[in-house]
C-alpha cells in the first residue's frame, strides 16, 4: 500500500474543502472510532460462522468495503498527522507481542489472550 | 506500507499460538473498534488544540504508537479474511467521496460534512 | 433507578473535583463510547454461548458491573446535560420501533432487523 | 426511572418477534456500543462549546434523544440478562471513585484523571 500517495491524496481532498480545520487529532480519533462501529454494525447479529461469509452478499461486501476504506483512511490521516510510521510501528508491536505472548504459554488459550 | 508481509508475519503469529480459531471476522471487527476506543481514550479530555500536542511527552506518544500499531494489525487481518484490498478500496471510496462532496457546495461547512 | 439522586451525586463529584470544566456534552459522549468498549473488551473472544455465562467468574462479574455502572454514570451525566428524560425518550423509542418494526413482517429475522 | 417496567416492555417486544435468540450478552454488547457511536457522531466535528448548543436544533435533537433511547434500551436490556441492578452498581462505583480520586490530589487536573 503507498500510504504517502494516499496521505497526499487525502490531504488534498481536505485543502480542497477547507476541512482540515475539523481534523484535529482528536476529531479523527473519534471518525475512526465511529467508522469501525459503521463496520462491526454489519457483523453484531451474525453468528460467527456466517459472519465469515459476508462478502458472498454483493451489497453487504460493498459495504464492507466502503467502511474498511474509510477506517483506512481516517487511520493514514491521524497517522500522518501525527507523524507515525505505520508499517514501523505495527512491525515493532508484532515483536513486543511475541515477547508478551510466549507459544508454550498462550498456545490455543483465548483466556490468557483475554487478560 | 508492505501490507502482504504484515499480514503473513501476523497470520504466523497466531497460527504459533492456535489463535485463528478465535479470528472470526466478526471478532476481529470488535477488536478493532476496542482498540480504537482505547486510542481515543488518549485524546477523550484534551481539548482539539492540546491533541495535536500528544506526542511531546514521550509516554503517551509510545503508547499512541502502540494503539495505531493494533488498530493497524486488526485491520489488516480483517481485511486479508475478507480478501479486501485496502488501497484499491480507499482510492475508489476518495473518487466516490469527491463526487458525493463537491468542492462548491462543501467547502468549509462542517454541518453539510456532518450530514 | 432515582435517576436524579444520582445525577445529583454525579455533579457534586465532579463540582468538588473541578471536573465540570472537561464534560462538555461531547466529551461525554466519547466517555460513553470507550466504556462500552471497555465492557464490550470482556466479551471479544467469547462465544456467543459463553457470553451467557460471564457472570459464574466473581472478577470478571465484578469488572461487568464496574464497567456497566461507568456506561450508566456517563449516560446520566450526559442526559442531564442535555434536559433528555431518558425513561420518556426510550418509551417512545419503543412506540416507535413497534410501529417500524411490525411483528408480522419482522418476526424471528436477523437480517430484517439488520437493515 | 422505573427499570423494571421497561425491561419488561423490552422483553415483550423481543418475545413477539422471536428476536431474543440473537441477544446474546456479546451481541447486546456490540449493539450498545454501535449505539453509543451513533451517538458520538452527532458530536464529532463540534467544537466542545458547539457541543454544548446540540439541543436548540430540533431536528439534530430528536436524533440524539433517539440515539439516548437505544443505548438506555440495550444498556437495560444487558444489565437484565446479567442480573445486574444498575442502581446499586453506579452508587458503589461512585463511593469507589471517591476513595480512587481523592479531592485533594485530583481537583481541575485531567492529566490525573486521564491516567
Amino acid at each position: 500500500m503507498n500510504t504517502k500517495l494516499i496521505q497526499d491524496r487525502l490531504a488534498q481532498f481536505s485543502l480542497e474543502r477547507d476541512w482540515d480545520k475539523f481534523h484535529a487529532p482528536k476529531n479523527l480519533a473519534i471518525a475512526l472510532s465511529v467508522e469501525c462501529s459503521e463496520l462491526l454494525e454489519e457483523f453484531q447479529w451474525l453468528t460467527e460462522e456466517d459472519s465469515a461469509c459476508v462478502m458472498n452478499d454483493p451489497d453487504q461486501a460493498a459495504r464492507i468495503r466502503d467502511e474498511l476504506a474509510d477506517i483506512t483512511a481516517y487511520l493514514l490521516q491521524l497517522a500522518g498527522k501525527l507523524s507515525v510510521d505505520l508499517e514501523d510501528a505495527v512491525l515493532k508491536k508484532i515483536e513486543k507481542n511475541a515477547a508478551k505472548y510466549p507459544v508454550e504459554k498462550f498456545k490455543g488459550s483465548a483466556k490468557k489472550y483475554n487478560r
